[in-house]
C-alpha cells in the first residue's frame, strides 16, 4: 500500500464522516491513507467520488482493575495505611490515595522520599506483604463498579477486543477478577508477567500483543493518572474514570481523551471511542 | 471616617506595598480608603506623602476539621459504606468521599437522589447513627495532618486569631479535637451550634462572630468544596489544602484564594494570607 502526500484535513474529515465500513490490517500508523486517484491540486476542492481509502480499525480497550473495573482503591488505601502503621511509617492517607495503581517498586520509592524513611528490601517485602493480607481481610466490602459487567459483556457481544491490565499481584487481583464474570478468552495481564508496571507501558504492551492488536488503536481505560501516563507511554489513547476517586482536572490533564464518571456513563457514550452501535 | 473617591490602582497597590502598619476597627468593607489629602487630579502621579490612609486588618482565619486538620476522611468515608451496607444500599466510595464535610442532611438529599433509594427520616437517622459508631470503631487510627499542631500553635503565638468550624457532631468531632491540643480559648462550633451545615454558610458565620470577625476579613481553610462554596457564602475567602483526597483543580475551580498540600505547607507560606513573619 503507497502512501500519497497528505490530503487537507477537511477531505480527511469528510471521508471518516461517511465511513470506509472495512476491516483493515493492523499497523503502527494510526491511519492508513491511500489515494485511489492521483493526490489534488493544491487549493482543489476534493470529494468523497476522489476514492481516498481511509482505513481505521475497531479499537481495542485495555481496562485498569481497581477503581476502573472493581470499587477496590479505598480499600487498598486504607490496607496500606495499616502497613505502614504497623511498620511505624506515618504517611497522609490522601498521598497514598494517589500512589495506588503505580507500580509497587515506585511506590515503595516514592514513599521513601516522602517520609524519608530508608526502606531496605526486607522492609519493602515486609510492606507489601502486610499489605496484600489487610487488603484480603476486606476485600468482601470490594464489589464490580456499576456498569462493569453490563460495559465488558457488551463489548464481548459486539466482538470488541478487550484484555485486562493490572499493576496489582495474581493473588491480590484474583478477588476482585472473580466478581466481573468475565469470559475465558479475555487476557489478563498481572504485575508479576512484566518488567515494570505503571506509569511504564509494560502492562498495556503486554496486553494489547495478547490481543494482537497494535497500541497505537488501543484505548486505554483507567481512574488514575498512572494509567494514562502509561497510555501515552504506549502510543495509545487515554479515557479516564472518576470511580478511583482522582478529580476530573487531573486526569484530562495527564492527557486523557475522555473523562466518564464510571463505567456505566462509558457505556451510553461508547460511540465516542469508535464503538458504533448497532443500527 | 469620609469615604473618598475610589483612587487608581496604582496608588492603592503602592499604598499597601508600604502598609500602615495600624489596626482598624472591623468593618464590612474589605478595605476601607480614606483621603488625608484631596483626591488627585486624574493622570497626576500619587506618592506616599499624599496620605491614603489604607486599612487592612489582620485576617482572622476559621478552620475546617476532618482532612484540614486531622487525616480522618478516608476513615469517614469507608464508615459510611460500613452503614449503607448494613442497610442493604450500594454507592460508590469515591461518590461518598465527594459527599464528605457537606450537611449530613444534604448528603442523605444526594444520597437518596444517587441511588433511587427513598430515605424516610427512621432510616436517616440510622445511618447516622450507624456511621458515628463505624467511625468511632477507627478513629484511633486517625492522626493529625503534618503540620497542623505547629500551623495552630505559631497562629496562636502570633495573637492570630482563629475558630474550627466543622460539619461533624460534637461527639464524633470531639476526639479529633483532642489531637489537636487546642488552647481554651479557641472558639469551636459544630454542627449541631447552628441551624445549616456546608455549603450553607452558617458554620463559618458563627465562628467569625464567636471571634468577633467581621467574615470579609476572614480566610476559611478547607480540604472540601463545600468548605470553599461556604466560604463564598459567608463572604470569607477560601483556603484549599489537598490533604482531603480532593485535587487542586476541583478547589481552584470552587473559588480558592490558594491551595497548598496540607497545614504544614501552608505554614511555610503564611505571608500569602496576610499573616507576616516577625521581624
Amino acid at each position: 500500500m503507497s502512501l500519497a502526500p497528505a490530503p487537507p484535513f477537511n477531505a480527511i474529515r469528510e471521508m471518516e464522516n461517511h465511513g470506509c465500513g472495512r476491516r483493515c490490517s493492523r499497523s503502527s500508523r494510526r491511519h492508513e491513507i491511500a489515494a485511489a486517484s492521483s493526490p489534488p491540486v493544491k487549493g482543489e476542492a476534493m470529494t468523497v467520488q476522489d476514492g481516498l481509502d481511509i482505513q481505521v480499525p475497531q479499537p481495542a480497550l485495555l481496562f485498569d482493575l481497581d477503581g476502573t473495573l472493581v470499587d477496590s482503591v479505598y480499600q487498598h488505601v486504607i490496607a496500606w495505611q495499616e502497613a505502614l502503621a504497623t511498620c511505624g511509617i506515618e504517611l497522609s492517607v490522601w498521598r497514598i490515595h494517589r500512589r495506588i495503581g503505580m507500580s509497587g517498586g515506585l511506590f515503595i520509592d516514592a514513599l521513601s522520599r516522602e517520609t524519608g524513611v530508608r526502606l531496605d528490601e526486607e522492609l519493602s517485602q515486609r510492606l507489601r506483604e502486610l499489605h496484600a493480607q489487610a487488603y484480603l481481610h476486606r476485600h468482601e466490602t470490594v464489589v464490580p463498579l456499576p456498569g462493569a459487567r453490563e460495559l465488558l459483556a457488551h463489548l464481548h457481544e459486539r466482538q470488541v477486543p478487550f484484555a485486562i491490565a493490572t499493576s496489582g499481584a495474581r493473588h491480590t487481583a484474583g478477588s476482585a477478577l472473580a466478581l466481573l464474570g468475565l469470559p475465558d478468552d479475555v487476557p489478563v495481564v498481572t504485575r508479576d508477567l512484566v518488567e515494570r508496571a505503571k506509569p511504564d507501558p509494560h502492562l498495556f504492551l503486554a496486553a494489547a500483543r495478547r490481543l494482537g492488536a497494535d497500541p497505537a488503536h488501543c484505548f486505554v481505560v483507567g481512574d488514575s493518572v498512572w494509567d494514562l501516563l502509561a497510555a501515552q507511554r504506549a502510543g495509545a489513547l487515554g479515557i479516564g474514570l472518576l470511580s478511583g476517586g482522582y478529580g476530573r482536572e487531573e486526569l484530562e490533564r495527564s492527557g486523557a481523551y475522555r473523562v466518564y464518571a464510571d463505567p456505566a456513563e462509558m457505556l451510553t457514550r461508547l460511540e465516542e471511542v469508535g464503538v458504533r452501535p448497532i443500527r
